[in-house]
């Protein structure tokens, strides 16, 4: 319970290219909401500088030590998008920075809601966040020039965790059903495995019915009008995961609207699911990049730490402003609304609401 | 060349579950269509028996070796779909047998199509069909009893004879690009070679842009309804293909309509990209199943094999076919319309046809 803790410190790491300026906005907005706690010192904001991809690739390192350890004093983390190198990129050949954060601070949920009322559509993803191919994913090994491997690792722990946390959540919050997404009629040894621990988990869950897809036919459910309204609460794999939630993220907007909560024992992070669009820096267009993934994820950070008020009227907010102003910002280029213009329209709703 | 060859053999392989029912409707209307290169000897349809899973789980292979001798004499074949062992089932854990039959017969290319004009798609999609998660898919390592791993390979010449079938496609139908997908931001080894090695044959054909993405946003574009008609041709490893071709299909009408061209240097194989349906089976409704995807899958193969106006034909009764009869068949339950009465009505369209 963080509302036990004396202070709340609120980590906010900018990120790479649009990043530092669409999570400052997202940063002024839980600043306004939580302006007396503020005041009250029960929150602080700590904007942690340095995990930038020039420094990160200094240093060769996804996560430089100085970095980390400043996270590790945090409760919760506000992240905005980091660059991943790529090969060929002008630094080395380091990991993600998020796929780092989510690994070394042992953020083993990552929690992805996808609403659209009007195509009743409700989902929660359930994505494992620490094991897959990401568990080894820079570590593959050129047996020869011409043959590549790469290892995908599934425990019996990490799953059972995940799946826990998928059943957990859909018991608690009355739903029906998990549905368990794996290719484990070809990758049998490990999705067998996630299934195989899912399947056990789901018994002490005899309120919660289970049922299993492949991931192949499951990307085509969620476009079946008549089928997805069926889907509530999912557990999947990393790689599947992160394949199924941009997917799902479509039907809401696309990436640039979906925020993702990364969750373990002891931190979380709270970041957008999109990337740092190094380009809009480029040409000078990052003032103008549509904040609402960053302010949707501090929405749910809010949730997370105990401000149910304070992010259902962020939630609210969001949801009016899409229909209006976000359009506004979207074309910013030509009308010259900013993000900030966005942030600040965000903040008189909430003004207006109350 | 095939219409050099003295005969042309076409292995039918009936499959698992509702299977043979829907392949012999396939083969009809190939017999139909052949019918006189039938007569003349220049053209054999030859069931090859013994694929089930039965047999398979009795003799403890994929692909019982006498079928696999049976299917080598052929020299292209039509299949339906088969049953994929799964844990818990009983039969022992031998492999899918599709999956077995591309890598024996080396059909190192799945060409898959996806033509929805009312929406302005027409994708084609070159799936690698030999490596990946699939190459060592039932040969996982459990460490422990806790720690599973699985391994995912690709080599330079499996690369580049995929990208190369789907560049020379481009290059000979026109088309202005070629997208690859991979998430070589993450599984860095194998993926970052399946792109390294797509950038090198691109150059080779100056005249297709390359692009590429990431199999995560891959699957969110493909509903953007702005974005997607952008794209043309596809190469992707070969679990990203099978999940990004069954999403594909969705718009098509679902994977029930999709047929699926297995090619390689020496061999060809066309199917259903469905599954077998076994429960349709045990409730005594596989005469009912819709048999759309095996017909398709026939045109393929006629196209393949140099009968160009006979699968037009084909093509065109389908398309004709789907927006009437179709939906008795789907509905065959209430209405009695089977799997046979929509081949009538397929054979009668192109009686009609000309
Ligand atoms: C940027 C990338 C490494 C990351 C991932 O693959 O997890 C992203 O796609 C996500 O979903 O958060
Ligand atoms: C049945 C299964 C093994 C197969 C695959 O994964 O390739 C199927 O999904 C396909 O796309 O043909």
């Amino acid at each position: 319970d963080y509302k036990s803790l004396d202070t709340i410190v609120i980590g906010v790491v900018g990120g790479d290219g649009i990043g530092p300026a669409i999570t400052g906005q997202a940063q002024r907005i839980l600043e306004f909401l939580l302006n007396d706690e503020v005041n009250k010192g029960k929150v602080e904001f700590r904007v942690i500088e340095g995990c930038t991809i020039e420094k990160r690739a200094e240093v060769g390192k996804a996560i430089p030590d100085d970095v980390l350890e400043e996270l590790k004093k945090c409760h919760v983390i506000l992240k905005g998008p980091t660059t991943t190198p790529r090969k060929g990129d002008p630094w080395p050949n380091v990991e993600s920075a998020n796929v780092a954060m989510r690994k070394e601070l042992d953020l083993f949920a990552n929690v992805r809601p996808v609403k659209v009322p009007e195509l009743g559509i409700d989902w929660t993803f359930f994505r494992e966040n620490t094991e897959d191919s990401y568990a080894l994913g820079s570590q593959g090994v050129n047996v020869s020039e011409d043959l590549a491997i790469d290892f995908k690792v599934i425990t019996s722990q990490g799953t059972q965790r995940i799946a826990e946390a998928a059943f957990d959540y859909a018991k608690k919050n009355g739903k029906k059903k998990v549905t368990v997404v794996t290719k484990a009629n070809v990758v049998k040894t490990t999705d067998g495995k996630f299934l195989d621990v899912c399947k056990e988990v789901s018994k002490n869950y005899p309120e919660v019915e289970m049922d299993d897809w492949y991931i192949d036919i499951m990307t085509a459910k969620l476009i079946d009008e008549k089928r997805r309204t069926q889907f509530e609460v999912f557990v999947l794999p990393n790689l599947y995961g992160d394949i199924l939630t941009d997917e799902a993220a479509e039907f809401q907007g696309g990436v640039g609207t979906a925020g993702s909560a990364n969750i373990g024992k002891q931190y979380s992070m709270f970041e957008a699911i999109h990337g740092s669009a190094p380009r809009m820096v480029d040409e000078g267009r990052d003032i103008y990049a549509d904040p609402s993934s960053v302010i949707r994820a501090g929405a749910m950070l809010l949730n997370h730490i105990g401000y149910i008020e304070e992010a259902d009227k962020l939630y609210k907010a969001l949801e009016i402003c899409s229909q209006t102003e976000k359009k506004l910002v979207m074309t910013g280029r030509d009308t010259g609304a900013t993000s900030a213009a966005y942030a600040n329209y965000i903040m008189e709703t909430i003004d207006k609401l109350g």
